[in-house]
């Protein structure tokens, strides 16, 4: 759990950055090597390379080199594990939702029973 | 779009600490007030208000004040707007793994062709 909250913090830090998740939106669609992935941006490698370390240091995208080109892909069930915490807040206000529901009922049989 | 990366910067942020969450977990069942928010945190109130604010400035929490009381409410569709970019990033892989299918089918179609 304690692991869960560490990297949900590295995770939701590097998502708040509009090109990490341009990244992220792009190795969504396969994997890629890093020049193809900063070619869109119009930023210096080493700027760029900072972001794909917070990238990396998150645990979202994973990256080998061969030879001079290193490819990058997005580990989806990182992903998929902080999409998970946004159900379980859904769930929690559903619940809230349903206990309403049945506070109504039990006011509605009330006054029908009066 | 602009104003979606933008508010999608905030929200990530404030979602990037755990006392922002556990805060954002407590108002998914209910509205609350202030002090009982704060309750479960050993943190001083001032600290406590710093996060508050980061909260309220990502539009994920909004408050009202009726006397001396503060009663904060989770924006819901913010944070629903917040989920969606996840099912977007889905979707995307979704598209890859159909276009490999179609590929495949393709090909064992050629071979069966033979």
């Amino acid at each position: 759990m304690d692991n869960y909250r560490v990297a949900l913090d590295a995770i939701f830090h590097a998502l708040s950055d509009p090109t990490r998740r341009a990244v992220v939106q792009q190795l969504a669609a396969g994997p890629a090597t890093v020049s193809a992935l900063s070619e869109p941006f119009d930023m210096a490698l080493p700027s760029f390379m900072k972001h794909m370390r917070v990238l990396e240091e998150s645990g979202l995208v994973s990256s080998s080199k061969s030879g001079r080109v290193r490819t990058c892909t997005l580990e989806r069930d990182k992903l998929a594990a902080t999409e998970r915490w946004f159900e379980q807040q859904r769930a929690l206000w559903s619940n809230r939702y349903d206990n309403l529901d049945n506070l109504l009922e039990q006011l509605q049989g009330d006054d029908n029973g009066r």
